[in-house]
């Protein structure tokens, strides 16, 4: 089974690529889709959204994990990641693909064993769990392989399709 | 000029099409977009954005003005809204439409003359501007038609194409 992880995002939006064969899992691809600062709002969602069409149809995953959004303060700047994060949400819904959400707590617990894990403890973890000689660059590749490997170790009774 | 204006929501998407020769505008078709409370966010997303290509490829607007987002308290409901903003600016974008945001008191201003005006004065003037012998109902179709005015009345240079 090929899983897509998202971290989603409207300047850097991360994403990381799965394989999972029974109880082994490894990274198939992973990195950062980008949008430059001086587009527009439309043209900045517009490449988030031929970018994920274009890794759906290269990678052919058959579901996506993602991130749920929360946003306690600075709201403000949380939108355009919503609003980025509906665009990543609705590419896969065209391609039939089934979506399931995690909470950063959900994703920490499935990687570290501890819900409230710092950054440098999740990162040591997805290089261990992927057997990858470095931890994966930049962060926002690094929290989408979390997420799907949260995923891949998630009975899907238990997880929030969305 | 046909001016699409779009009120932003999840559950309810509010549109308003207008014809603009010169000074004159008159209502061309107004109304809502509602998704199912029970469909999948996925689900919902790709209903919102099916209709505003439908919505596009019959009207065919020159131009497409919608309200900016504002959160300043209870933003976990207001995280849906904005992932479907993203949704609608994306179809515009997919159209090669382009896309004008409006802040509420822009909004107000433009059609009452005064910053805060309250729901009904808004209604009330709506319907004075457009010559329609009721207000537009539902509220979200009467401010679709509200942003689609302000849109109409402002001068380009000093909106917000997004």
């Amino acid at each position: 089974m090929i899983i897509l992880g998202i971290d989603p995002g409207y300047g850097l939006v991360g994403y990381g690529i799965l394989e999972k064969n029974g109880g082994d899992i490894r990274a198939v691809d992973f990195g950062c889709i980008s949008t430059p600062k001086d587009k527009k709002l439309s043209e900045r969602l517009e490449i988030i959204s031929q970018c994920i069409h274009i890794l759906i149809d290269k990678y052919k995953p058959d579901e996506m994990a993602i991130e749920k959004l929360f946003f306690n303060k600075n709201i403000t700047t949380g939108i355009p990641v919503a609003q980025a994060r509906g665009v990543i949400v609705l590419a896969a819904q065209e391609r039939g693909i089934p979506i399931y959400q995690y909470t950063p707590q959900n994703i920490k617990m499935a990687i570290t064993g501890m819900g409230n894990a710092d950054k440098k403890q999740m990162q040591f973890m997805v290089k261990t769990i992927l057997g990858l000689k470095e931890a994966p660059k930049p962060d926002d590749a690094a929290d989408a392989l979390a997420v799907a490997i949260c995923h891949s170790q998630t009975n899907l009774q238990m997880s929030g399709q969305i």
